[in-house]
């Protein structure tokens, strides 16, 4: 039996993986901490844990979380997490983290989109980028996960495929993404109060949001050559989930059969990978409270524009499921664990 | 024509009353103040203006409000309001504030409810509630007009009726109200945040919601002796509306004839409460974007239960709305100028 | 292991059945039957199914249902229920039926509320009203569990303590009741359409809804004398939750401590009952996606009245959770099972 | 003064129609009609008309509609709309007709397209295409003026200055169009049920909406040579509102200034076209209840990308309020009347 700590616990993504972990058939929970200094009951903010659980979740401690741990999940802002990563990596602890503190493998490039120096880039080549579908074989060696953001996670599962097998042109990659508003996390602003978003609708940090690196990263990485995108977000008013709509041009002479090849042994070989076929299309609803990506494409063959969208639950698959996953992947348990009621 | 400003012309109930205003026949506006220094333009907060609109939101002065102001309409929050009004109001302006602080008649109520002493005791004789369904003919005589709350409003226009013509029991009134989130104004907060409210329901302040001394308050002057009322507010996912569902006994004796014709007269001469008759009931959305009140009612003859269900808009007939009628019965203009589209 | 089959399992309703039981630890899944020709697997309308999940959705038939299963799950419209239930009861199947056929005792009410004459009469009398918190003894020995209506269920769990120690008035319950609106079920409706719910709130069947007589019947026999209640049901735009307001008077005499006594050991001894204490209330939140019905009160010196805030998940405490419960109690089976992650 | 009648009255775009011709400074209106035989106040479903309109709406009579009528707005269903409007013509009646049946110029695209053929070829050589900011001189000599349908008039909006200049790439144009669900009418569906749309998301019709043709159309005749383009719409959870998020690539050798020019003198000399700017985008909130067209756009300079995001919303500048701005050009009002409160 594992033992897990998730430091950030009252954050939705730490809801979300109390939530996960308290049902693992492998591991069992060590430590919960948060910022204040009131003890509170995990019961009384995750619903789903049954009346009698007595998980508690307290002030920060480093001692006590180490000797606690096995596994640390952190789900701490950026810039607060590279430090207290480092300390638990430096203890020999897994620490897998959801920030997006180690997800860049170039300190300048972080310096550049989150407006911060870093501060462990001691670490930067250590830190492997959790997505499964991608890097499995990387993540089974490492002691520094960095769990993908939300919205590269649901861009990236949707564009592997194609560029992994050199299908498409790789200067034609438009992704137009809808997230629901817990993707922004619990701190209060104005853009997430009630009265701004329901029955509404709006772009926001256009050519501008800090996961553009990453999505470029990864496919850079994949495509062994440059690859840049563009990349618009827009809130929705919902809850949870992602739904991206990507629009990438063919390479002269790859047919139809082909890119749907591609996505069907893509998801023959992945468990959290469903391919819904050509014309079939994915929705939020098809993947809310699950850790499934959902993908479907349409071609049209005229401009030979390729249209592909993919949908995941922001907080599983794009946050604590997958870092559930990453676990799974890292100590040899089965990759669904925890993840498939 | 007459010279209206706007005090706190950013709040939601601020910008509904530059919307009204802007097209109202007989006024024109004179100061759109904020307590920000940043100049900017109405037509940026509130879309429905025109493009070619330069309405301009300035910093609060209070000369240059008192130059070029007939009537000041204001939306501070309680506490505030009550010193400005009174400067205003010792201008011989025409005071509609929509604030709390000059509804209760007594001081000491005012206190017990709002936490703070109150600063103009000296004013409290001279304001009159302004529920022009109720109090018309003070209204025409007041410089100082105290707006109703939204929750009063549509219990009040509810429940008036009944209480005038002594149809029910005076100990037996249930108030079960649920309103819409601009209810609580632009302030940020992590109880209006949208993934708190959104697919979310609940009530709050149960029977201890400061609304309450203005609802018996009123009711004990129609009634002439002490009235006490159940009052449970719920909070909506929605941006707009009140639904209060109210529970009365009638009293011995009394007919459904003679319910139904104590709400048909009542809203033969009202131009904005329609009666729907027995057993026709109002929805948010047949107020919404109106000054209407709407009522509908039921009577179980088994056990003497009279179920009356009214709805508003709580920016409109519930603040701004009723404001702008407030102002037409005080200065003799139809009470509809400006109110009906 | 115990065998379960779902009659009507493409139905919201039939949707939960499937989740909760292919988790369950004690039981399988024999038939899930539908009245479509199409044949579909079950994991294409649950999306939390794992992809390799292969249960089939197929077309009725009596004869393989009888053969493949122990206990039968029935989610069919009322009057069309009474009849197929019957016939698995006939052949000692254990019958948990979703529909409002079995909950009423008496025929000549059930016609009068439904419109339909009651097709077998017979089995009334060996039907049990399936809520596990009153009925746990009498669920245990019936084949024919009538599992109860989801307004029923918030409002008889949220009355039952107080009825049982005579603590309240007979003649004063007054329930306001909002529900979701997958409550509605799946039938196409205009009054269910997205732009008629969106943004509106409003009471329908207003002292008229058929859960009426139910909760009537079940407060009686507890109370061992007649009960009538006041019940109007409002429709949330939200998916699910229940929440009900409830407002009753104390006896004379009766004080907080032993109203608060009264919940709290109701909540003490039932697995599936949270009593948040006085002044704290529940949200829709607190209970989605759980089978916990979450209770708080609040107190009114003055007037004697009593406030009582339940909240439930409608699909799952307010149906299959709840089916699932009564099972368990049948079976003995632990009443957890398959309920709590 | 001009008399106007609107076929199918009580449809969601009759509904806006009646609502802003009841306080147009220059109309009277003449007959309300309905496929159904009940006679209804037109004050029952349009909120805003006060208790004392006495619109009423009337099966449809033909004759009766000609006598009272200088101008027939029709919010038929296509197919039923042509043969309609073809009388109406024929009788010299200003006819604006709201359904697809005369925006394309070939009746075999329409066939193409809608799966019916064409019953009034004759008419569409008479027939304009009722865009104002494209075709104002033409819709003032017509008398069969087709209003364009929702999404091409916000797509159409956003690229024309653009295609007109010759500033982009004509084989790029990529639009992700997301519109809210009274874009679908008030037909029943299983697609605009509550709990299908609630806290949801996802695209339909992908490459295949029968608005493509119109999009491609208008864009062909503004450009003089043919162009096509990706069309992908989406469903938002929300009531009223399209955001259209447009991809498109410059020219060569195009700089930001030229295309920041094209939409400022666009904006500048059309009433109803407000420019943001670069980096500044509108939301539906911006638009909604309005008849004004919103844009912003962003360039990004590595990649040649444009990026132009257009709000408006669908019943107004989408449908009802464009039909009455096309009224007010055909018949000389000022294009603002009815349409600016």
């Amino acid at each position: 039996m594992i033992t897990c700590s998730v430091i950030g616990a009252t954050s939705f993504t730490g809801n979300e993986l109390i939530r996960i972990l308290s049902h693992h058939p492998h591991v069992k929970i060590g430590s919960l901490t948060t910022r204040s200094e009131e003890k509170i009951y995990a019961r009384d903010i995750v619903p789903a844990l049954g009346k009698t659980n007595d998980l508690v979740i307290e002030k920060y401690n480093f001692h006590r979380v180490v000797k606690s741990s096995d596994v640390v999940f952190m789900t701490l802002p950026h810039t607060l997490a590279m430090k207290v990563a480092g300390e638990f990596y430096d203890e020999d602890k897994i620490v897998i983290d959801l920030s997006a503190d180690f997800r860049l493998k170039r300190a300048d490039v972080y310096q550049n989109w989150y407006q911060e120096k870093h501060q462990r880039k001691d670490l930067l080549k250590h830190a492997v980028y959790g997505l499964p579908e991608v890097n499995r074989d990387l993540i089974k060696r490492s002691n520094l996960i960095a769990n993908p953001g939300c919205y590269p996670t649901g861009s990236l599962l949707a564009l592997y495929p194609l560029v992994k097998e050199d299908l498409i042109k790789r200067d034609s990659i438009v992704i137009d993404a809808k997230s629901g508003v817990s993707g922004a996390g619990k701190k209060l602003s104005m853009a997430t109060q009630f009265c701004e978003v329901d029955e509404n609708f709006g772009a926001y940090k256009v050519g501008r949001h800090q996961h553009t690196p990453e999505i470029e990263q990864l496919l850079s990485e994949v495509a062994q050559s440059k690859i840049e995108v563009t990349f618009v977000p827009h809130l929705l008013p919902v809850n949870r989930g992602i739904l991206s709509t990507i629009y990438v041009k063919r390479k002269p002479g790859i047919k139809k059969d082909k890119l749907v090849r591609a996505y069907q042994s893509f998801a023959d070989s992945e468990p959290f990978i469903r391919f819904l076929g050509v014309g079939q299309f994915p929705t939020l609803r098809s993947v809310q409270f699950t850790n499934f990506c959902d993908i479907g494409i349409a071609l049209d063959d005229r401009s030979d524009q390729v249209i592909i969208i993919s949908a995941i639950d922001n907080l599983i698959k794009g946050a604590s499921g997958q870092a559930v996953q990453n676990m799974n992947v890292r100590l040899g348990f089965p990759e669904e664990a925890g993840l498939i009621s």
